[in-house]
């Protein structure tokens, strides 16, 4: 089952002309600015917005907020789920927490979309075709921040990766492919060595893709994709990830583009939604005027559209491409021969405003009429629950001597319902018959399963690290082992 | 204390002008033309070796070897410890193990080590600057593959990042770039999000970097890195990270050089280390004579040098510089005005043959002078074992529900010396006082510190698990907490 989730307040009253209510946040060094001439655009083009200005950032850090923002900030966020934020400043060191990634994992916005464009001959770029959107899952993978020390030598990070999740942000890459008149969207994962975690990302891929018969649909390795995406990115259209790949991907994509400056992005919730600029504050330039508003003004188009105002994101949208070719440049794309007149933040903004109606002749004007009806963000089925039998458990000891060793003193405490099976050390299986050119740390995984024909419990599991425990067998971790409808929840050892 | 390896029996027979023996495999596709080009040209140059040929790859896997690799081929590699290997074809599907996976694991080959040089104007490429070696992380990090997959919704891959796998790699990165008179190291992790695991690498980074203050050394947030190694990698000389990082950045290197026929690459262990092209065995070109063997010959060139014949590495290395200058080019890269004359895979190594002694006129001439002592290989240091206290568990519980219907399920049945203090759901924190728009996943941690001001220990911890098992509540890992020296071995939720 899939549904859409209902409209937020913000959706259902566009089309009259009501005012739709967003939160805005001016930010810190040349965000004033560049919002300032954003906002005027948005006005004079007839954007039907009511914006809230809210405080977060340096000022709030510098009030000891450690999150950067405070209880009016969230209830007006909470209120209108729309929200339209300049760059901040993060404060260096001493317990701060980044803004940006409080405010997505507390609001859910599970997507982080940005377009990466070319826009050759009036920006300087290696790759005139460029016209690529990242869609990167913002919410989960090794972001999620859960990482342990249980043994002098070995951190872990855990990587998780969940099928609602991946379900979501697949199904809205497709979602935004079809609703944009775009023709392809790439996978990227390193499914060859991750099967489990990166192969459930590139099998609901596929299986969601068979839903969108119009949509041409790849998949490529990571490396070699990212290798491919800084080399010749005209190849690409949507590109859907993982958080971390997402994240590397989306700044090669920003960078070759050669427009950091020109590139804004949305991270879109099932309830809310942020849109900024991907730049930061750049205190270097700020209150000079010097500023080009263009990422921030893109991220609102897209917002505009986010909320269902199509025709005043393409009336934007156009008069900023006719701006650009007309050769009004701020300082940082402004080159000889090419550009016209070198303008600053204001002037720039005033010059788009004095296009609005008119469309770029040489570039792809912008077209929204397919996105009047704002993109659905799709809720997770949630398929009939697998059948889950334990199967036996992974056992992390912390030890330091021969895998032999460790072996032998399991077996002298303990000889219950469970088996040893194997040890591995960093994956590599060291018993038994373990080679000894491999290196081992004083971390080792120990897998025990059913010893007899009997099936097991997790509780003779928790009897057993008793056991251990008691001998003095230092573990530091379990992992229980499950089949899902038959099918094993587990790697094996490399080796084994 | 830091020690330096025993030399490998290779190096131990160089100077005199006893022949060294090599492991050799010819590979599938166009490896064995490439590699009968290539040893024609060793065996010109005068490198003193004794290759010895196994069998791997296709027809080994066709004999129903699932490693692709047989018993033979292993006391060959155990007993020379050195390997020139011709790309192999893996076959597609069915349990067939990666055999490059199995060769660096099984032997312990910590290092990859990959040069990906720009050669403008003689071969097209981008960034005719470009002159950079990726030192790459070989066998931990996520690609030690241990994988779960514990509930319905959630599947689980490890990171593992470990001091000495670190140490090792950072300290070899170090060396060599001073053995090869390289002025910079560029670290790439993303610590500020992963602070433990990433942390650690980049830390020791810094910490091992103070003992080299010849070499200039920078650290870069990954995602920011790769953008500009795509972009501007004239500005990177060696860079050093983990393993998935590596991978990612060692194939962007390698494309944007132009040069994926061009380059090798080095897999380095403590007892043994293995050479290669990075590129496949192209089965599409196989037995045509239009195989460029270049990416081999250099690895071959990397191979010199590692056993200590640095002069007859430098030679040929030279050699096939003018070569290139000459405009004698095989099909890959041979370009209409550039080019002089379009050649065979044995038709080019003859050229390069007949320049042996001559050094190139305009590309900057090898000089492995400096290297005549090979690099030698890190023994890790095992620093005094940190004082390690228990000071909680995270219990991970499949469930269908609520944060708080959880919470009160478990303090219904469990009220014991562990007082639960904190849930999270995918990282954010939902209990207590989490937010209703946080979408919740059927997998749960639940961390539980000590109830009172008495210390608590691992077996508290391992009866807790039982009690709320024999409750029905579905505990499916463990991970015990920890200090450190008083430093925390865990990281906090997300809003904790
Ligand atoms: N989402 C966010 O709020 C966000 C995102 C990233 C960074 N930050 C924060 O921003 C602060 C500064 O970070 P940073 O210096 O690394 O990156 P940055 O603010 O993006 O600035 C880097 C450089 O890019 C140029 N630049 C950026 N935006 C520009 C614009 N709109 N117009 C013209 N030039 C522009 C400036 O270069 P020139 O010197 O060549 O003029 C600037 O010095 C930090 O506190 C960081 O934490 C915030
Ligand atoms: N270390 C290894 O042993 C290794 C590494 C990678 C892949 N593989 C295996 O190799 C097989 C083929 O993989 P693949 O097609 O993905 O990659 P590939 O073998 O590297 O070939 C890709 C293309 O690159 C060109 N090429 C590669 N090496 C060349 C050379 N020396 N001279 C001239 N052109 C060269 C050819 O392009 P044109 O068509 O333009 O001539 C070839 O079709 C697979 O079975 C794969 O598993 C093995």
């Amino acid at each position: 089952e899939s549904r859409v989730s209902p409209q937020s307040p913000a959706q259902a009253a566009t089309g009259a002309g009501t005012a739709v209510p967003i939160t805005v946040a001016h930010g810190d060094g040349i965000g004033p600015e560049i919002m300032t001439a954003c906002l005027s655009v948005l006005d004079a083009a007839g954007a039907r917005i009511a914006p809230e200005p809210i405080e977060v950032g340096e000022a709030v850090y510098a009030r000891g907020v450690s999150s950067g923002i405070g209880p009016d900030a969230w209830e007006s966020l909470r209120r209108t789920r729309v929200f339209l934020k300049a760059p901040i400043t993060t404060p260096q060191g001493g317990g701060v927490k980044s803004l940006n990634v409080t405010i997505r994992k507390t609001l859910g916005l599970f997507a982080n979309v940005r377009p990466c464009t070319a826009y050759a001959p009036f920006v300087a770029t290696r790759h005139p075709g460029m016209d690529v959107v990242i869609v990167r899952e913002n919410e989960e993978d090794l972001y999620a921040g859960i990482e342990h020390r249980q043994t002098a030598d070995v951190y872990q990070c855990l990587k998780l990766i969940t099928r609602p999740g991946t379900e979501r942000i697949v199904r809205y890459a497709f979602e935004y492919a079809r609703a944009h008149g775009r023709r392809k969207v790439t996978c990227m994962t390193k499914d060859n060595i991750m099967k489990m975690t990166d192969g459930l990302f590139h099998g609901l891929f596929e299986e969601i893709g068979t839903h969108y018969p119009d949509i041409e649909r790849e998949h490529l390795i990571v490396d070699i994709g990212a290798a491919r995406l800084a080399e010749r990115p005209e190849r690409f259209d949507v590109v859907v990830t993982p958080n971390l790949y997402g994240d590397i991907l989306s700044d090669i994509a920003a960078e070759v583009a050669g427009s950091v400056g020109l590139a804004g992005s949305a991270n879109i919730g099932a309830h809310c939604a942020m849109f900024e600029a991907i730049h930061g504050s750049a205190p270097d330039i700020a209150g000079q005027d010097r500023a080009n508003p263009s990422g921030l003004l893109l991220a609102a188009v897209q917002m505009l559209v986010h909320i269902g105002q199509g025709d005043v994101a393409e009336r934007i949208h156009n008069a900023w491409l006719a701006t650009l070719e007309d050769g009004i440049h701020t300082a940082d794309v402004h080159r000889d021969g090419v550009s016209n007149r070198l303008v600053g933040t204001q002037d720039f903004a005033r010059a788009v405003i004095g296009r609005l109606g008119l469309a770029p002749r040489t570039l792809r004007a912008a077209s929204y009429a397919a996105a009047a009806k704002p993109i659905a963000v799709p809720l997770v089925s949630r398929p009939a629950r697998p059948d889950k039998r334990f199967v036996g458990v992974d056992v992390f000891i912390d030890w330091r001597g021969t895998p032999d060793g460790l072996a032998t003193a399991i077996r002298q405490v303990y000889g219950g319902a469970l088996a040893l099976t194997m040890i591995t050390n960093r994956g590599v299986k060291v018993w038994p018959d373990g080679l000894p050119e491999t290196f081992c740390t004083d971390h080792w995984r120990c897998r025990f399963m059913p010893a007899g024909t009997m099936a097991a419990n997790p509780a003779q599991a928790a009897q057993m690290v008793g056991r251990l425990l008691a001998a003095g067998i230092d573990v530091v971790k379990t992992e229980n082992l499950y089949l899902f409808d038959g099918k094993p929840g587990f790697s094996l050892g490399q080796g084994q």
